[in-house]
């Protein structure tokens, strides 16, 4: 198999309500999107979720992490290619590249996956899938920024409650991966974006919420426009921490 | 210009993150879809935002009344038509029919806009816009659903408070019309949409509200599982009002 066979491309427009007061895209959306390129390339290559959960098994997204030098503008189109870096026994790594409308790579992302049974939630083995098939797809094309980190949180005030509602909540009865993200956007003042970009943002999900749960949001200022930040479900377990790295547009 | 011809046809997918709990679409998704679509249609015909742009004017959307028999499942394509019925000096009507997978329609939808000068914020006339040739565009494909009603709304207890955060806010500076829909349907338990669907949505749009507005939301119960809504900010003026009628599944 050819690497170009190995990655999935991808095209999208940045609609006006998937854009922010700047005009650029959303970071909650080009989630979305990337998560959705992760669905279509491995569903076209016979490990979707669909294939998978025919035999008891769906994968679960464990971090994110997107690194961008700009962010499409509204109405531009724009391009995402998707690809399986490593795959390990309960792990695999999916990495992204962002290309702007003339095709000029504009950001990256990585992302780490785990699959479980659904029945009893313990993880699979990922070599014993289809025969270890998915280790076929592996492909080199580089992704030229850091792994996701290891986010500690010290502060323990709460800067804000979201309690989770309909909206938030997906077909599997969880708060929505792309919701938090925008959660998270919203700690943020409005003048913070006006001066600022999203340089790095990464996510690391810890475990689920669900719907009228109260996710509080606490947050330390790490130095050099980093924020990491901890989110925890009705004052106890930590759903999942983020890191925010802001630089001067 | 042949009926076919006026008639904008725009496929989609019923995304992961764009269904809700019990795996259907979300009102508040479908609605982006729908605007996005109006979008796609003017601009491929010569009446779009950008061009009109130019000229110092913009579309508002007034009034949007989604109806359906079912929502599209997860993971199926679906399929929006829209046009325009009618043109007015300050108004036009726009219509969309949704199709599911298999090309049946399964619901209908209808909106009102107007144009405005984006210095002086007044009506522009339609007739006169381009030498009237929107008129042109005018199709008498049927939408059998009723027109957007008029919504009045006696409560005056909230039932919440949102405060409009970076993720609410578009590149006009205002809340989006699609937050709205979610902001409003957040206003029901879940076990209402486990027991029930949205047969027809309703809003109208009266004035803009801006980021770190509080938006209250009032509601009267007037029967046969309708809900009327009205939302408005920091106590005072109305931003929008809503009609949702539920349905048993």
């Amino acid at each position: 198999m050819s690497e170009s066979d190995k990655i999935g491309i991808y095209h999208f427009v940045a609609e006006p309500f998937h854009v922010d007061f700047t005009g650029r895209l959303t970071m909650g959306v080009l989630g979305n999107h990337l998560l959705n390129c992760a669905g279509f390339h491995s569903t076209d290559r016979g490990f979707g979720i669909a294939t998978l959960n025919e035999d008891n098994y769906t994968w679960v997204l464990s971090r994110l992490a997107i690194e961008l030098d700009e962010m499409p503008y509204q109405y531009e189109n724009f391009t995402v290619w998707t690809w399986v870096e490593n795959v390990y026994r309960l792990f695999t790594d999916r990495n992204f590249a962002i290309l702007n409308k003339d095709g000029k790579k504009i950001g990256y992302a990585r992302s780490i996956w785990a699959m479980i049974n659904i029945n009893t939630r313990k993880p699979a083995d990922l070599l014993a899938l289809h025969g270890g098939s998915i280790v076929d797809y592996v492909c080199g094309e580089p992704c030229p920024i850091e792994k996701p980190s290891r986010i500690k949180v010290a502060s323990t005030k709460s800067l804000g409650e979201v309690k989770a509602r309909y909206s938030d909540i997906d077909i599997n009865g969880h708060v929505n991966s792309v919701r938090y993200i925008e959660h998270i956007l919203d700690l943020f003042p409005i003048e913070f974006y006006r001066e600022k970009r999203i340089r790095r943002f990464e996510i690391a999900y810890i475990t689920e919420s669900y719907y009228g749960d109260e996710l509080t949001f606490c947050r330390d200022e790490v130095g050099d426009g980093a924020y990491d930040i901890e989110v925890r479900k009705n004052g106890q377990e930590v759903v999942c921490r983020s890191k925010v790295i802001f630089t001067a547009q």
